[in-house]
């Protein structure tokens, strides 16, 4: 058999969330879906706001009801881009036009993208940790080399000192995920400031751009007291991959963009390598018409308010338990220290209770969970006891 | 500037179809669009079927309108899966089952995934001429060699000789494309018999399986008298490759699927690779709503008519006026030989006329022209005497 093994590897391995997913839906056979806890899978737990689903029969029962299904340019509908653009200019800045969007099949196709137009032979691309467990694969499938830098553990921002130790000639870009998963932290505007000035003075060492690459699926969902500053701002030579999955509730719909502003280094010729890459990976266009929902909703969200409920009775729930937790600014993710070494082995414990969720092992965190909390506010309050028991057999409080 | 500089030029050279549509638009605004006969693009231009917008506003008024956008499992959702194995099984014989199939976000994703997930170092695929002008890139950019083998020029059917000859130890896979694009020819199943025994005989002889990749997006579009044979009964180590995009003019919702059937050689590694190469392409799960469109409409199709009515006045006409042509036993396409050794020459000639075609060249098939009859009948009333007049100027008849 001659077949790429790390290929067969990656397809074989389940992802350790979906692991626990079916081992949820297997248990809630058992002993009944109420009793079991699951915090495994970041899958929005809120209905899209109504506009969305309003929007789709309206326009299927228009005049557009059979041309909205055809092809759109590879880098989408011009008439979605130009509405994209006006909405990002009114809320962020700018200003954007149609020319500096690139319509993709959701966030991870905006990454692949964006990975494969940038990376040339060496190339290495940082990863500030926690990130997603899908990040290594993006990378390393699309040409380049990831390079993990640890948090500061003290507050989950990046740990500068440790990025600029990690930046060398060969850094093309470094992937920023703030709101993050899994740690539900927001990177500071203080943070950032720091971050764009160190990287600034290593570009210029080096003689060429350092990409800054936001990953932002999580922008609209941010927790009273906290906000999430606009990268663009603060750097010039950022792409901001973005997705509605979360916003508007529609991941299974893969919807999401790249935007390069004007002042993006090369920007001509990376516009061009990025639509080059969405060719050679087979994405053609994004799905037609949930382009055109894009457009319609831009700037809406689903009902976010239970997830700002279930932060503040889990955040507050665990940390009087003597969990010791990161407190999330934004997302639907909490980080919660193991209470012992091995944080599989107290996942492994929390399951006697039913609950679910995993070790971030995965995530580049060792000795700690992600709880994901788009859940009803019902199995919040359910599984507090049960973290309460599991809080005692640790002697925690 | 450090970009891959392969993929700057594939994202700035347009498709030389686009291209010309841009050019017919721009046209269109100058003398009127109703004098501009555009063959250029393969956008279906006959609408979807009823079923597809009445099903989607019912899915979206009943009791799964918020969970039909969530995530589905990466290779598509259980349920859709059985009800399009068992579609399958109706219409193909098999017996198909859920675990055969792997959802993707249309063909271009489908074939990217084969090739990603058969590819290693040294790995040829061999294309038969004439052929889709995206495969080359699709093979380069997932890590194999592409090698051409021309056709049958009396007949466009593959050259069996030829390709024996560029079969060798390298040999991964021979990509089939019946309806074929450009030429509109479908593969006999003498044909595919013989090409079958061909690849018997050297898997046989190398020791490892050569895959067959079938693209078959124009499946069920086939005129009187032509029928399009069940690759997979031919040849075990099949791999289907299918877009509703043309069938159920969606193209630009891009669903589509790999059908991976028991006979194939080292099948569940493969699958596996199939879902590795998903994840590193960016592709999380081929989109939600369209996945249960597709169960839902699977074996419908558009109305067909206009493409027989078109492929008949044109096929008959030119040949009438002195073209030489290649008899189109499906799709929406029709190959005329170029009547100078030129045919981008020819094609200038023709755009005089605002008649506008693409030449085949970057489908590998130099002197001859693509005319895309996915259009009005009324456009190719009109064409008729244009290409009468451009046939004087040659001589023709």
């Amino acid at each position: 058999m001659n077949l790429p093994e790390s290929l067969i590897q990656m397809g074989s391995k389940r992802n350790i969330m979906r692991e626990i997913r079916e081992y949820g839906l297997l248990r809630a056979w058992e002993v009944g879906a109420e009793k079991v806890l699951d915090f495994s899978l970041g899958n929005p737990s809120v209905e899209p706001p109504r506009r969305v689903n309003d929007f789709i029969r309206e326009l299927l029962s228009g005049p557009e009801a059979a041309s909205v299904h055809g092809y759109t340019t590879a880098q989408g509908e011009l008439g979605v881009r130009e509405k994209l653009a006006a909405s990002l200019t009114r809320r962020f800045g700018g200003p954007y036009d149609a020319g500096d969007l690139y319509l993709t099949v959701g966030a991870a196709a905006a990454l692949c993208c964006c990975f494969r137009a940038l990376a040339c032979p060496g190339d290495q691309f940082i990863l500030l940790a926690p990130f997603f467990t899908e990040y290594t694969y993006f990378i390393t499938g699309n040409g380049g080399e990831p390079v993990v830098v640890p948090p500061d553990y003290a507050t989950f921002q990046p740990d500068l000192g440790a990025l600029e130790r990690s930046i060398t000639s060969h850094t093309k870009a470094v992937v920023v995920n703030s709101p993050n998963n899994p740690s539900g932290v927001v990177y500071t505007a203080e943070t950032l400031s720091a971050m764009a000035e160190l990287l600034r003075r290593k570009a210029a060492e080096y003689g060429h751009p350092i990409y800054l690459i936001s990953d932002e699926p999580y922008r609209e969902i941010v927790f009273e007291g906290f906000s999430v500053p606009w990268l663009p701002d603060f750097y010039d030579d950022t792409l901001v991959c973005y997705s509605y999955s979360k916003s508007l509730s529609l991941p299974g719909e893969r919807i999401g963009y790249i935007l390069i502003g004007k002042p993006v280094a090369d920007r001509e010729a990376l516009y061009a390598a990025i639509c080059g890459a969405g060719r050679v990976l087979g994405y053609v266009n994004a799905p037609s018409l949930f382009q055109r929902v894009a457009a319609e909703c831009d700037g809406l969200t689903a009902d976010l308010t239970v997830y700002q409920t279930n932060r503040d009775l889990l955040y507050h729930g665990l940390t009087e338990l003597g969990y010791t937790c990161v407190e999330p600014g934004g997302t639907f993710y909490l980080m919660v220290k193991s209470p012992e070494p091995d944080a599989a082995a107290f996942c492994e414990r929390a399951k006697r209770y039913d609950l679910l969720f995993p070790p971030t092992d995965d995530f580049h965190c060792p000795g700690w969970c992600r709880i994901a909390f788009c859940t009803a506010t019902e199995t919040v309050q359910k599984a507090l006891p049960l973290f309460k028991k599991l809080a005692a057999e640790y002697g925690l409080n």
